[in-house]
C-alpha cells in the first residue's frame, strides 16, 4: 500500500468560508448534542473578502495525533463539537489517489490517519462576529474536500451544524434558510440556499463593532437558559417565527426592502426580548446598541419608508443593511456623525472593508468626519445631536457574499507543505 | 340658599396618597379612554413618609374656574384625564353642611362650583417614580372627601383609574390587586386590597434613582405601541399573567419571599421584554439598570436563595425589595459599593428616606462608603468589582405603607384658607 511504502507525504486542502448574519434568528435547541433548533432561521452570507475564515487541513502518515491551530495558536480538539465533525466527515470519506505523488488512500484508511488543521479569521475572533459559524463551515468544507466526501452541500451543512448551529448556514452564499427539520437524528436539519449572492446584489451591509466592558453570556449557555426559563420563547418559536419565515422568504424573493427591513428589525428585537425574558435575564445589547437602534428608527420614520434594517446577534454589535450604495453612503455619514472615533484613531483603522462606500460618503480625511452635517431627522431635537466618540470601535463595510471556495493555489495554505505545521507569516 | 347668601367661604380638604410599585406589571389597555387594562396587576404600596403626593382641594362660590397647581406651578386641567375624574366625582357628590361656617351645599350645587387643586410630591416628579399614580389617587380621594362622595374605596379606585391606570392601586395600602374586569364601562376594573401594610411588615424597599440622558417614551404611548405591534404581549397578558397573579397572591399570602422575589423579577423582565418586542422597540432600562440586575442575580445565586427582588417600571430606576432589615443593610452596602456618589455629593443627599437602614449598614460618613468591602460573590471576579460613581443619582430607603389619609390639621393645607391660592412656603 502507498500508506506503508512512503510515509513522508502530506496531502492538504485549503478553503475559505464566509460568516453569516441571521435576519430571522436561531435561538433555542431541541437537542443539545445534535444542535437541532426549535425554529427555522434565515441568514445573509457576508462577503468573505471582508469577513471569512481560511482553513488548511492536512493529512499525513507521519502525523501522530489530530492537532489544530486557530490564528496561529494551538487549541484543543478534544471538545465534542470538533470530535463530532471529524468523525462525521471521516465516516463519509472516499478514496483519494494522487498518482504523481504516489499517494493512494482508501476510504478505510482515513480512520487511521491524523489531521492537522490551521484556521485563520480575517477579522477579530473575539469581537462577536460569528467566527464559529465561519470556522466550523470552513473546517467541514475543507475536510470534505481533502477526504473526497461526495455529499451534497446540504448534507455537509448538517455536519457543520453539529460544530456550531449557525455554521450550517455558512455553507452557502447569498440568502440561506436553516430548516429545523423533524427527524430525531438531525438528518433533515440542514441549510438550503434561498437565493444566491447575485439575486439582490444592491444590498450594502455595515457592521458597527461596539465597544463593551461586559463579559457576555455564551450563546450556547444563553439559549439553553432561554429554553428552560423563558415563557415567551416557546410562543415565539411555534407561533411567530413560522409566519415570519414565510414572509421573509417572500421579501427576499421579491427584493422587497421595506418588508425585509421590517421583519429583520422585528425579529432581532424579539430575539433580544426573549433573552430579557430569560431567568436570569441576558443582556446582549448595551446603551450604544440602543442608541444605534433609536437613530435608525428615527431616520426610517423621518423618511416614511425603511432606509435601513438593523440586526444584533448575541453581543452589542450592530449589523446594518442598506438597500443600495446611495443609501449606504447616507447611512455611513450618520454612523460617523453619531459615533466618531476616539481622537487617537485613524480613519483607515476605523472604517474597514469596502472603501468605496467610504468614498461615496465623501469621507477622505478625518476632518471630513468632523464636518459631517447634522442629519435632518434630528435637526430640531438638540438631545439627539449628541455624539458618542469611541463608543463604536470600528465599522466594516461589506455586502452579501458567496459560499465556501476551495483554493487551488498552494501559496494560500496555512500549513507548511513539508512539515504540516503552521506557517508563521500570517496573523 | 347659602350659596347665594354668602359668597366668600372656602371649603377645603387635604389628603396624602402613596405611590405604588407593581410586582406584576400593568402594560397594555383594552380601552384607551376608560383606561381598562389587558391583564390584572399587583402592586406594593410604598410608605408615604418617603414617597407621596399631598393634595389640597378647595371649593368656593368665588372661584371662577377650575384651576390646578402642581408643585407650586399652575398646570392645565383641560386634559381628558383630569376632566373625567372631576366629572365622575362631581356626579357622585353628596350634600355638605357646615353649620358653624354657614355653608350648605346641596349635591345638585357641585356642578356649578369651581375647584382649586394644589398638589405636591415629596419626591422629584420627573424621576420616574410613579408620581401620576400618587397624584391621581390623591386628587380623587381628596375631592371625594371634600364633596362627600359616599362610595367605597373600590369605586373611587375606578375613578382614579381614569386619571392614570396605576393610580387605582394607590387607593389602598399594603398589597393591592387591580382586577382588569370584564365590563365595557369599566365598573369592575377596580383595585382590591390583598393584604394591608402590616401583613408583611419586615420588607424593606430601596429605590435606586438612575441617572439617565435618555428621553423616555411615555408609558401611555409605549403601551399603546406594544398593544399594536408586539406579538408577545398578547401571549403574556392571556397566558402568562393570569397564572402569575395566582402565584403572586399565594406568595404574598404566605409571605414566601423566595417565590415573591422570583415572580417579581421574572415579571419585570418580561414587561421590558415586551417593550423590546414593540415596534419601534422601547428601551426603559439602561446599562446601569442592567448592571444592578446582574449584581442582584449574582448575589442571589451566590447565596442559593433569593436575597433581593428587583423590579423596574417605565424608566431606568431600580426598585429593590429585601425580606428584612438585616438583608436590607447588606443590600445597601452592595449598592453603595458598586454605585458610590460622585465626589461632590454628600451622603445625606445620596441616601434618602429611612435613615435607620443606612445606620444598620454601618454607614455614618462618606469614608464608610469608600471602606466598604468587596461583596464575597464577586471576590474572585475582577471585572465585577468595577465601581460606577455617579451612575445612581440617589437612593431612597422605604417600606410597604398605608393608603390615602385625610389631614384634619388645616396647617397641612397647600391652599390659603382665605384666598384659595397656593401657599408659597412648600417646595
Amino acid at each position: 500500500m502507498a500508506l506503508e511504502s512512503k510515509k513522508d507525504w502530506i496531502l492538504m486542502a485549503t478553503a475559505r468560508s464566509p460568516t453569516n448574519i441571521a435576519v430571522v434568528k436561531y435561538w433555542g435547541k431541541r437537542d443539545e448534542a445534535l444542535i437541532l433548533p426549535i425554529n427555522d432561521s434565515i441568514s445573509v452570507t457576508l462577503d468573505p473578502s471582508h469577513l471569512c475564515t481560511t482553513t488548511t487541513v492536512a493529512v499525513s502518515p507521519k502525523f501522530d495525533r489530530d492537532q489544530m491551530w486557530l490564528n496561529g495558536k494551538e487549541i484543543s480538539l478534544s471538545g465534542g463539537r470538533y470530535q463530532r465533525c471529524l468523525r462525521e466527515i471521516r465516516s463519509r470519506a472516499g478514496d483519494v489517489e494522487d498518482e504523481e505523488r504516489g499517494i493512494c488512500i482508501g476510504k478505510e484508511d482515513w480512520g487511521k490517519l491524523h489531521v492537522h488543521i490551521a484556521s485563520y479569521n480575517n477579522f477579530p475572533t473575539a469581537a462577536g462576529l460569528a467566527s464559529s459559524a465561519a470556522g466550523f463551515a470552513c473546517l467541514v468544507y475543507s475536510l470534505a474536500k481533502l477526504m473526497n466526501v461526495r455529499e451534497e452541500q446540504g448534507k455537509l451543512s448538517a455536519i457543520a451544524r453539529q460544530g456550531s448551529g449557525s455554521a450550517c448556514r455558512s455553507l452557502f452564499g447569498g440568502f440561506v434558510k436553516w430548516e429545523m427539520g423533524k427527524d430525531s437524528t438531525g438528518s433533515d436539519s440542514i441549510a438550503v440556499q434561498l437565493a444566491d449572492e447575485k439575486h439582490w446584489n444592491d444590498l450594502v451591509i455595515i457592521i458597527a463593532v461596539v465597544s463593551s466592558r461586559q463579559k457576555e453570556t455564551s450563546s450556547t449557555t444563553g439559549m439553553r437558559e432561554s429554553v428552560e426559563t423563558s415563557p415567551l420563547l416557546h410562543y415565539r418559536s411555534t407561533e411567530v417565527v413560522p409566519k415570519r419565515i414565510l414572509q421573509m422568504e417572500e421579501a427576499i424573493r421579491t427584493r422587497d426592502f421595506s418588508s425585509f427591513a421590517r421583519l429583520t428589525c422585528a425579529d432581532s428585537n424579539q430575539f433580544h426580548a426573549v433573552c430579557l425574558d430569560t431567568s436570569p435575564p441576558i443582556f446582549y445589547m448595551n446603551d450604544t446598541s440602543h442608541r444605534i437602534i433609536s437613530y435608525m428608527e428615527k431616520w426610517n420614520r423621518f423618511e416614511g419608508t425603511p432606509q435601513v434594517a438593523y440586526t444584533f446577534d448575541a453581543g452589542p454589535n450592530a449589523v446594518l443593511i442598506a438597500p443600495n450604495r446611495n443609501v449606504a453612503a447616507l447611512l455611513l455619514q450618520r454612523l460617523l456623525f453619531y459615533f466618531p472615533p476616539s481622537t487617537d484613531t485613524e480613519l483607515k483603522s476605523f472604517v474597514l472593508g469596502d472603501q468605496s462606500i467610504v468614498k461615496d460618503a465623501g469621507i477622505v480625511t478625518k476632518e471630513d468626519m468632523d464636518a459631517l452635517a447634522t442629519p435632518p431627522e434630528v435637526k430640531d431635537n438638540n438631545a439627539s445631536t449628541q455624539k458618542f466618540p469611541g463608543d463604536v470601535s470600528y465599522f466594516i463595510c461589506t455586502r452579501p457574499g458567496k459560499g465556501p471556495v476551495l483554493f487551488t493555489d498552494e501559496a494560500q495554505a496555512l500549513l507548511h507543505p513539508s512539515t504540516g505545521l503552521p506557517e508563521v507569516s500570517y496573523g
